[in-house]
């Protein structure tokens, strides 16, 4: 496996353009129902997929494995491995992801937690979620603390409320942050009849972080002592910002990130990609895209929409998603990118309703290719292409050198 | 990837002969030209190869990545990998490739450096290659620093004469030197206008060399002076020998290297392969190889003009001299080498006109393999080979394991 550093020494510019096109959860397995037209057929198998076929077939295509063989990667290794960093190296922790995934940004100043609203009785925590209480109203309780709690001890606090009793909180601090800061157990004594638990700094680093941490989760039960079930505060997932090189030091590459999801945006900026807060669908995108097309060398299109159907078991809603994904090839063809790969960043096979470990079809198109090894883009095609099955790390090396942006290694 | 401390510890001897057959250059990528005959096709598919083919078809294929996904390599890295030395691991300088290419030795007393010929006018560079002089006439200037430098004190000087203004230097010291000893800077300030810089010894290993090299820009200063343009030395790319171990070492072959351009001879004097001077064709090689079959294991025959013509862009001369390889294959099967493996050190594909990253064929041919996968010789044809897609330093373990070369791992 070829480190970023490697790349790194061999960069090169011109004026080349990169699409990623994602199409999140895209690998499937086969249907296995006698009675359904889609019997023995993956949901690439049985969309009508006319544009991705083409270009499958005048393109380099593969298989991708993200984390490892059996391994099944959540979104955040998923998307990693396709931006090029290993997802072994580079870990990002459950609070980050959570913080993320409800649109907060995450610097490296800041130390993010995942929190339940919980209830607690005479010390004792008596039910861990609050008895699920409704999303809308606990938005209202969430927008409360960040009304009472901005700031303790020059330690600014940012809240994003989630469903029903999750919520995360960045705790921002005035500088920079060691990775060690957020060496901190988990408070949720994950069961009831237990008291919450005290935040133990693991490493001297992480002193000035649980001090913060307890004095939040003090501040909270008062403002909430009265709002039984809902009356305390329960945190796990410290996490800091993971650190790894900025996405424009590792490749020289400006980029731009065009997804509607917000986690995808954070993972996205996580890595200094510009990912501006956008909702649309997958035209809408594009339009985007095109708008800023001169401003950047690289653009990462998110398609989520083929992963929300896998994760439902809704095998025909993916077939339709994948054939929605599909009518949006040519509008990406017409921008002339020197490179287009498309890929999904894991798979999601709508008959085990989840991700899943097995690889995912990949091809890469530019004018440096073979082609002609595939009839169309499917898992079983792409067995069959001229790419192998690779880690999803080796995509971004590819993807440079078929732009033209990795000088020769060595005389 | 395999390391070769494991392969070492498993080698086992016998009568076996082992052949590699090197095109360089091997790999191409499909014409793209609706008025061509070639049109859609590599090179190789091109060619018209019937011994190749012929072999391909009980043999097993595949293709091997010299360095890493998307990286091109140089031709040092590409045939240390064919050598199974990790090229990442062992890299070889530029002034000890140079000085190989103009048919020096390099030993591990050496300091190789790379030279210019340039103009300097009041410690002022005022051409950097001193008006690009004619190639003959600097070869008779070389000769006069040989006669007037042959040492200074007690530092060996050895000059190799290049093209034009440039020629390769050896300092050559009583004793082996540290790898550290050649961290010095450039001298070349890389733009007129500028003074020469002074070496500067990045390690106290290297202030030895630094000074020496410092006496011999002085003392060649000297016996330019009157030689207008070309009154200066300017120096760059200092290297020691890469010490890996040599190839007897890690396989325990007596091997023997048949190459009609001096920098493969060089590459494999490195790993202490004998590589006795020659010239001739690939006829001459294969008479040679023959004539020595019986005081070697190993023979490592290299074909040049594949990789001379995919430089020049000249897609159908690389055809031509494909078939000109071709040829070759009954006398080398003639040989009946237990293990032959034909294959290309990198890609050089005529439509990029340089080397590219993209798998070289590769195949692998005795008594142990499958084969009955494959049509014919090509890149396309050697994605459906039972090697499959890998690294170029796994081709050495898997020579010597059809060569009955290698133990039982474990019990």
């Amino acid at each position: 496996m070829i480190v970023q550093s490697v790349i790194k020494e061999l960069l090169q510019k011109n004026e080349s353009k990169i699409v990623l096109y994602v199409m999140d959860g895209l690998g499937g397995l086969p249907m296995r129902d006698h009675a359904s037209p889609f019997d023995g057929k993956t949901g690439l198998e049985a969309a009508s997929t006319p544009n991705l076929d083409s270009l499958a077939r005048n393109s380099a295509c593969g298989l991708h494995v993200p984390v490892g063989p059996g391994i099944t990667p959540g979104s955040g290794p998923g998307h990693l491995g396709l931006f090029g960093y290993n997802p072994l190296q580079w870990e990002i922790g459950r609070g980050i992801l959570e913080a993320m995934g409800l649109g907060l940004d995450v610097k490296r100043t800041d130390v993010a937690i995942r929190c339940n609203y919980a209830t607690v009785e005479n010390n004792v925590v008596t039910d861990r979620r609050a008895g699920r209480p409704p999303t809308e109203k606990m938005r209202k309780v969430t927008e409360r603390l960040q009304r009472e709690i901005p700031m303790i001890d020059g330690v600014q606090f940012i809240f994003g409320a989630g469903m029903e009793h999750r919520f995360a909180v960045i705790m921002r601090f005035p500088e920079a942050l060691a990775p060690e800061a957020a060496m901190i157990n988990d408070s949720d004594p994950q069961a009831v009849g237990l008291a919450p638990l005290p935040f133990i700094p693991r490493h001297p680093k992480a002193a000035k972080v649980a001090e913060a941490a307890r004095k939040f989760i003090e501040r909270a039960a008062l403002v909430l002592k009265d709002d039984h079930p809902q009356n305390f505060v329960l945190a796990r997932g410290f996490s800091t910002h993971p650190r790894m090189p900025s996405f424009s030091e590792a490749y020289g590459l400006r980029a731009l990130a065009v997804a509607s999801y917000p986690m995808y945006r954070g993972l996205a900026r996580l890595i200094g990609m510009e990912a501006p807060d956008f909702s649309g669908d997958i035209n809408a995108e594009l339009e985007y895209m095109k708008d800023n097309w001169n401003g950047y060398d690289f653009f990462f299109i998110h398609f989520k929409k083929t992963d929300s159907l896998g994760e439902d078991g809704d095998f025909s809603g993916k077939v339709g998603r994948i054939e929605e994904a599909d009518g949006a090839v040519p509008a990406i063809l017409s921008m002339k990118p020197d490179v287009l790969v498309v890929t999904g960043d894991h798979s999601t096979p709508a008959v085990m309703k989840s991700h899943s470990w097995h690889p995912v079809p990949l091809m890469i198109h530019s004018p440096y290719v073979f082609g002609g090894l595939c009839d169309g883009f499917s898992e079983r095609q792409c067995v069959r292409g001229e790419l192998g099955i690779i880690p999803s790390v080796s995509i971004m090396p590819l993807a440079l050198a078929n732009a033209g942006r990795l000088k020769k290694f060595g005389s």
